[in-house]
C-alpha cells in the first residue's frame, strides 16, 4: 500500500512537469504565430489549450482521491495540496498562451504588433518560455538555484513590461488606438504568464525548505 | 472530536463569506476612487488588500490543517479542497480591485478614464460589486439560483468588456495613447473580476449538487 501510494505521489509530480511542458510549447507557439502572423499555428495553439485543461482536471482528480483513500499528513499532505494549487497557475499560464493566439487570430492577416514593439515582445517571449522550461527542470531536479533563475528572468519581464507602456507614452508612438489596446493586453499575458511561473517556482521551494516565503505573491 | 471537526467547517465557510465581504468592499471603494480620482480613497484600498491576502493565508493554514488533523473523505473533503481552490481567486479579485486604484493613485490628479467611458465603467462596477455580494450570499445559504444570476451578471460584463473596445475602435476616439492602455486595462480588471466570481460560484455549485461542470473554466 505504501509503495503504490508513493508510486502515486511521483505520478502526480510527473504529471506536473508534463503540463509544464505542455504550457511551455503553448508559449512557444503562441509567439511564433504573433511573430508571423500565422493564423493556422494560433489555431492550433488554440486547439491545443483543450489538452492542457484537460491534464489539469485529471490531474486534480487524482490529486484529491489520494487526499481521500490515503489521508496523506505531513511532507505527503503539503505535496498533494501543492500539486492542486500549481495546476491552477499552469493552467492559467496556458490560457494566456491561448489569449495571445487569440489576438494573432483576430488580427489576422495583420501582425498585432507594430514593428518597433516587436524586439520587447521578442524578449519577452523568450524569458517567459526560459520561465516555463526552467519551472518543468525545477519540479523534476528541486534544484532550488532554478527558483532565483525564474525570479530574476520575471523581474526582467516586468521591465520590458514598464517599457511598452513608455513606448505606448512617447511622441513618436502613432499606431491607431486598436493597436494600442492590443499590443497593452499582449503585454499584459507575457507579464501574469512570467507571475504564475514564480508563483510555481515558490510553492516547489516550499514543499522543499518548508519556508513559506509569501512576500510578493 | 466530530462535533468540533464540523464546528472547523462551518468556520471555514464563514472565513469565505468574511473574505468575499471584503472583496465587494474593496471594489466598491476602488471604483469610488476611480470615479472621482479620490487618490487617499485609492491608497485605503491598497492598503486593505493586505488584509485580504493575511486572510487567505490563515484560510489555506486551516484548511490544511484540517486536512492533516481529520484525514476528511467524501463531501467534507470536498468541502475542504473547494475552499482552498475558492480563496485563491477571492484572493485575486482583492487583487484587482487594488489593480483599479494603483491607476486612480497613477494618474492623479487626473481622472483615469475619459468621460465618455465613465458610463460603462458605473455598471461594470455595479454588475462585478453585484457578483461579489451575491457570492457571499450563495456561500452563507447555498441557494443555486444565485449561480445563474451571477453568471447572467458576468455576460453583460464581459459585453460592457467588449463595448469598451469598440468605443476604443470608433473614429471619435481621440485620447491619448495612455489613456487608451488605462481604459483597456481597466476593463480587462473588471472582466477578469467576474470570470472569477463566476469560478468561485461554480465550485460552490459542485460542492451543492457533486455534479462538476467545467465548461467555460
Amino acid at each position: 500500500m505504501r509503495r503504490l501510494f508513493q508510486e502515486d505521489l511521483q505520478n502526480l509530480g510527473e504529471q506536473l512537469i508534463e503540463i509544464t511542458h505542455l504550457v511551455s510549447k503553448a508559449m512557444e507557439r503562441a509567439y511564433q504565430a504573433f511573430e508571423t502572423a500565422d493564423v493556422q499555428l494560433a489555431d492550433e495553439v488554440i486547439a491545443a489549450d483543450a489538452a492542457i485543461d484537460r491534464q489539469q482536471v485529471e490531474l486534480d482528480e487524482k490529486a484529491i482521491e489520494l487526499l481521500a483513500l490515503q489521508g496523506p499528513v505531513a511532507s505527503d499532505l503539503r505535496m498533494i495540496v501543492g500539486a492542486l494549487r500549481m495546476s491552477t497557475s499552469l493552467e492559467r499560464m496556458g490560457d494566456l498562451a491561448r489569449h495571445i493566439a487569440q489576438l494573432v487570430r483576430l488580427r489576422y492577416p495583420d501582425l498585432v504588433s507594430p514593428p518597433e514593439l516587436q524586439h520587447i515582445y521578442a524578449q519577452m517571449a523568450e524569458h517567459t518560455i526560459s520561465i516555463a522550461d526552467r519551472l518543468a527542470t525545477l519540479l523534476e531536479n528541486r534544484e532550488l538555484h532554478l527558483v532565483s533563475e525564474i525570479t530574476a528572468l520575471n523581474d526582467q519581464i516586468n521591465q520590458l513590461h514598464a517599457s511598452v507602456f513608455a513606448a505606448i507614452a512617447a511622441e513618436e508612438w502613432h499606431a491607431s488606438a486598436a493597436t494600442t489596446a492590443d499590443v497593452t493586453l499582449t503585454s499584459r499575458y507575457f507579464e501574469r504568464f512570467g507571475d504564475h511561473g514564480v508563483s510555481v517556482a515558490r510553492k516547489v521551494d516550499y514543499l522543499v525548505t518548508g519556508d513559506w516565503d509569501s512576500r510578493g505573491e
